[in-house]
């Protein structure tokens, strides 16, 4: 079972400066837990409530962690109850070991196309944008420092696994994320509401996009950049953001240079 | 100054019931109002606390409501917290007549491109994707009975207006749905992880997407409708639903025929 000073330390992880400092965070449920396993993240433990233990969906994953030699355990419900974040708790929570992530570097990006995110604040909504990036294989991300922490747990519920897909997710300033994608010739965009309709944009290279705040848009630093945007054809002011950036996405991916 | 009734009265309608029976609902926030009152929704009352009666941010809205001739009055800080639902309020909450969105029937389509939602439960995903349907100026969505209500308070503020510049959000049972599709010879498609290409998708005429639930995809009644997918790159299971909708109805609107 697990120890009361162990849960103590657990509940520091919902902290973000805590998670810095021990380079850990905790992710929850089947299908997170599921993916860190496929994707060979460093779990540390997993904890199961009895309920979970005994429960037919769940053998698959519990034979899949004994086949991996990670370690695994009980938890009593209360144990659960105190460290869960989620309502509708799957009686299954994990610590992971995130010192690759934190560790990532601009330097370390290998010409590759990439997203930036500016100012991205809603956790819901960055976990969307890295599931996105996923999906379409992009590898690198940056966020810049005013971003909210990608391993706060709504981040990584909402990202369902895809940060472990990730090589890198960068945390920079502004000055350094421009002075990498000038000084690496990369095509720059920054999606705007106003700016050249994403179905015209032409490139050879590279391409860096640019997403910026929910509420505030854009800093003022990127306006060097060229703005494309996605043609509106109804009266609402604003797309969401997750919602732009897998238009974007496959826009650039699957329609550039047709 | 509002009424210990009229309060009453209004938190009543954070619950789907009350909603239904006085065909009124809460709407909150300055840019909700403001898309309320563009879009010419039919609003009772909107109430401020006196704190955001004097903030300048709030001065273009209190003109633009000025000039619309809406009924507007003061409420005090402790009734807001009784009513509102928001973790940072900004002190402005508005009811409103939604009569005409609940008397929306499928007869009422009149020709045109649709968006089927089976299942959606998630009240975020489900606002977001009426913003994207917004953008993309699809004015008719139907709901099979088991999503989430669409005036659910979540709902309304992720769609941030986006219910106002609909003509129809029809709720409907899945065999008058499939009666509707098939009796007014739409290309109907269905979304999924395995099926035609959306970018080799070919059609004459108006079409229906079909978006399942996120936990468990589509209701096996529309398995006679082809299956459309977004093709993967990663290695991620699923992209989140609004994402995928923003993703399809941009190739079926942008892409299509080229």
């Amino acid at each position: 079972m697990i120890s009361k000073n162990k849960i103590k330390l657990l509940k520091c992880l919902n902290k973000k400066k805590y998670r810095l400092k021990q380079k850990k965070a905790i992710i929850e449920g089947r299908r997170l837990i599921d993916e860190a396993i496929n994707s060979k993240v460093d779990i540390e433990t997993i904890w199961f409530t009895n309920d979970a233990l005994s429960l037919d969906l769940n053998q698959p994953l519990i034979n899949k962690i004994k086949d991996s030699k990670v370690l695994f355990d009980e938890l009593s419900n209360d144990d659960l109850d105190n460290l869960s974040n989620t309502e509708n708790s799957q009686g299954i929570i994990a610590e992971i070991n995130i010192s690759c992530f934190l560790n990532a570097e601009l330097k370390n990006i290998n010409q590759e196309n990439i997203l930036v995110l500016d100012g991205i604040s809603d956790p819901g909504n960055l976990g969307t944008i890295l599931r996105t990036c996923a999906w379409y294989n992009i590898k690198s991300i940056i966020l810049t420092s005013d971003c909210v922490d990608s391993f706060n747990l709504k981040c990584l519920r909402s990202g369902m696994g895809a940060h472990f897909y990730f090589d890198n997710i960068i945390n920079a300033e502004r000055t350094e994320v421009i002075e990498f994608l000038n000084s690496n010739n990369y095509n720059v965009f920054c999606a705007d509401l106003k700016g050249k309709d994403i179905r015209n944009v032409k490139f050879d290279g590279n391409w860096a996009v640019i997403l910026g705040s929910e509420a505030h848009g854009l800093s003022e630093d990127f306006n060097i950049y060229k703005k494309i945007t996605i043609e509106k054809l109804g009266e609402i002011e604003s797309l969401n953001a997750s919602v732009a950036c897998g238009i974007i996405l496959d826009n650039f991916i699957h329609h550039q240079n047709q």
